[in-house]
C-alpha cells in the first residue's frame, strides 16, 4: 500500500513535469509544444519579418475565425439555438397556437431530437419568430440577459465559459502581432456582438455572422433600427467567402474554421502566398466532444482530406495538443 | 501707374496677412477659423477627455463620411459613371447592338443628358453591363488603371485630385484622436476600395457602398470571386443605416454628409448623446460647383431645414470656411 502510494505520487510529479515541459507557461501556455503551436508560431514569425520573402504587410494581416466549434463548443447543439429554444419557452403565453404547432410544440415539449428532425426549415422558423420583430437594441439586451443566467446542461457552465482557452491566446497572440482577427461565423451577427467582443476581445464591427434583414425607422424622431423576419445573408461556406468580399474586401492570410462550412474560406485564404488554414478537430470526448465525418453539425469530411494534403493546413489535435480547452 | 502698382502690392499683403491669421497653419491649414471648425475643434475636444461628461470611448468613435459630394466632388455627374460611361466605349467593340440600344447608344454618342433622363434604370443598366461578370481583381484592376489616367472635364484634372483638401485634414485629425473612420457612400464599394485606401488613408475594411451580388467559386483550385449582374444593395438614404447596423454594429457618433441621401444616417448617429453631424454646403460656383434644394445629384433639402435647427448639426459653407478646396 505504502509502495503503491509512493509510485502514484512519483507518476502524478512525472506527469506534471511533462505538462510543465510540453506546455511554456509564457508563450501560448494552454497549448503543447506540437505540431500545431510550432506552425502557429512559425507563421507568425515568418509573415511579420520584414526581412523575409513571406513577409505580410500590416494592412493584410487578416485572420478570419468561426465561432461555433472553432472559438467555443456547438454540441449537443449550436448555443444559438439553445437561446432560441429558451426564448419559445419565454414568448409561449403570448403565443398559445404554439401548443400544438410543429416545430414550436416539439420546443415546448423539450423534445429538441424532434425540432432537429424538422431540419432547417424548422430551425429557421424558430429563429425567425425569435429573433424578429424587434430592435436590435431591445434584442441584444435579450441575449445579453440570457447568456448570463443560462447553463450548459453537461458541463453546467455559462455559455461563454465553454469558449476554448487555447483559441483565445491564439487570438491575442495574433493581436499582439498586428493581426486584424475577425470571426466568421454562421451564428447571428446580432446574436454574437452582445457577448463575443468582451469574451474573445473582438470589437463588434470585425464580426461577420448570418443576419436578418434590417428596417431603419425613423420613428417620430427616435430612430431605430428593426430586425425583420427574412433572410439577409446566410454566413455558411461560401456565402462566408461572399461575406468576406463584401465587408473585409480583402483575401484573409489566416482562415481558422473546424467543418466543411469553413472550407470554401478556408481554400480562398490558401489560394495566394504566404497563407494558412488551422482547423480544430474535435478529438476529444472526455473533456469537449469528439466528432467529424459522421456528425451534421460540425461536420468535417472534406476539409478534413484536404487539409491531409496541403503543406499550409493544420488540423488541431484538441486532445493531444491542448493542455486546457476551457 | 505706379501708385496703382503700389495700392495692388498692398492690398495683396493685406489679403495674404488676412489669409495667414484666418487659417492656421498647424491645425487643419485647409479650414478658416469658422463655426465649422470651431464645430469640430470642440467636437473632438469633449469626446476624447476622459474627465468630461461628453467623452467617448475609443471603441465607440465611429465617424461615417459619405464619397459622392462629401470627400470628392460630384458634378457634371458621379465620377463613378465617368468610369461606366468609358467602359460602354471601351467594351463597344464586343457588343455590336450597343450601337443602336439605349441607354448604350447615347452613351456611345456622347450624350449624357438623354443618358441622365433614362433615370435610375438606364444608369444601373450601364453599371450592371460595366460591373458585373468579372472577378472583383480584374474589375478593380480595371478601375486602377482607368482612374490613373483619366481627367475630369472642368478643371483637367484627375478625379482623385478632386478630393477634398480640408476633408482629408478632417479625416486625419479624427483619426488622430481614435476615431475610426469609415466611408459609406452610395458609390460601388468596389469601386472605392480601388482607390479610395490610398487616397484618404482608409482600409478597405472600412468603406461601406453599393454592391453588386458576389459569386465564389472553387475554379478548380484557383479560387476567385465573382461580380454578377444583381444588386446586393444599395447604399443610400435608410440603406446606409441598414448597411452600418449590418456591418459595423455601432451607432456611429458623428455622421458628414452633403445630401439628404445622408439624412437618415445624421438623423440616426444624433439620436444619442455626444453625438455630431456636419454637411458640406456646395455653395463655391467658382472654385467648386453652386448647388443644394435645386439639383438632382446631391440633392439638399430637407436635411438642411434640420441643419438649420439642430444645434449639432453644421452646414459646412465650403466657399467662407475653406482656403483650400483641392
Amino acid at each position: 500500500m505504502k509502495t503503491n502510494l509512493c509510485a502514484l505520487a512519483i507518476l502524478s510529479t512525472l506527469s506534471f513535469s511533462a505538462m510543465a515541459v510540453d506546455c511554456d507557461p509564457n508563450l501560448l501556455p494552454s497549448w503543447k509544444d506540437g505540431s500545431s503551436k510550432t506552425a502557429l508560431l512559425n507563421y507568425v514569425e515568418n509573415s511579420t519579418d520584414e526581412r523575409k520573402d513571406s513577409f505580410v504587410p500590416v494592412a493584410e494581416r487578416i485572420a478570419v475565425f468561426d465561432n461555433d466549434g472553432t472559438l467555443w463548443s456547438e454540441k449537443p447543439y449550436y448555443f444559438q439555438l439553445a437561446y432560441a429554444f429558451d426564448q419559445v419557452k419565454n414568448m409561449a403565453e403570448q403565443h398559445p397556437e404554439w401548443k400544438t404547432q410543429e416545430p414550436f410544440k416539439f420546443v415546448l415539449e423539450d423534445d429538441v431530437k424532434s425540432v432537429l428532425a424538422g431540419g432547417e426549415e424548422a430551425l429557421l422558423e424558430i429563429v425567425t419568430a425569435t429573433h424578429s420583430g424587434m430592435t436590435v437594441e431591445e434584442y441584444q439586451a435579450t441575449v445579453t440577459n440570457w447568456i448570463a443566467a443560462a447553463k450548459d446542461p453537461r458541463f453546467e457552465k455559462a455559455y461563454t465559459e465553454l469558449t476554448y482557452q487555447p483559441m483565445k491566446e491564439m487570438l491575442a497572440y495574433l493581436q499582439a502581432n498586428d493581426f486584424k482577427t475577425y470571426i466568421v461565423s454562421g451564428g447571428g451577427v446580432d446574436f454574437m456582438r452582445a457577448w463575443a467582443p468582451e469574451v474573445y476581445n473582438i470589437p463588434a464591427e470585425q464580426i461577420i455572422g448570418s443576419a436578418l434583414k434590417y428596417q431603419y425607422d425613423y420613428n417620430d424622431g427616435q430612430p431605430q433600427v428593426i430586425k425583420l423576419g427574412e433572410i439577409l445573408t446566410i454566413d455558411d461556406k461560401a456565402g462566408k467567402v461572399e461575406n468576406i468580399q463584401h465587408i473585409i474586401g480583402k483575401k484573409p492570410v489566416l482562415a481558422v474554421g473546424n467543418s466543411d462550412g469553413d472550407h470554401a474560406m478556408m481554400q480562398w485564404a490558401t489560394s495566394q502566398p504566404n497563407s494558412m488554414a488551422m482547423i480544430v478537430h474535435h478529438t476529444d470526448a472526455e473533456r469537449e466532444w469528439q466528432y467529424d465525418r459522421k456528425s451534421s453539425v460540425g461536420h468535417l469530411d472534406k476539409a478534413m482530406d484536404e487539409a491531409n494534403q496541403r503543406y499550409n493546413w493544420h488540423l488541431i489535435d484538441m486532445k493531444n495538443e491542448w493542455c486546457t480547452i476551457y
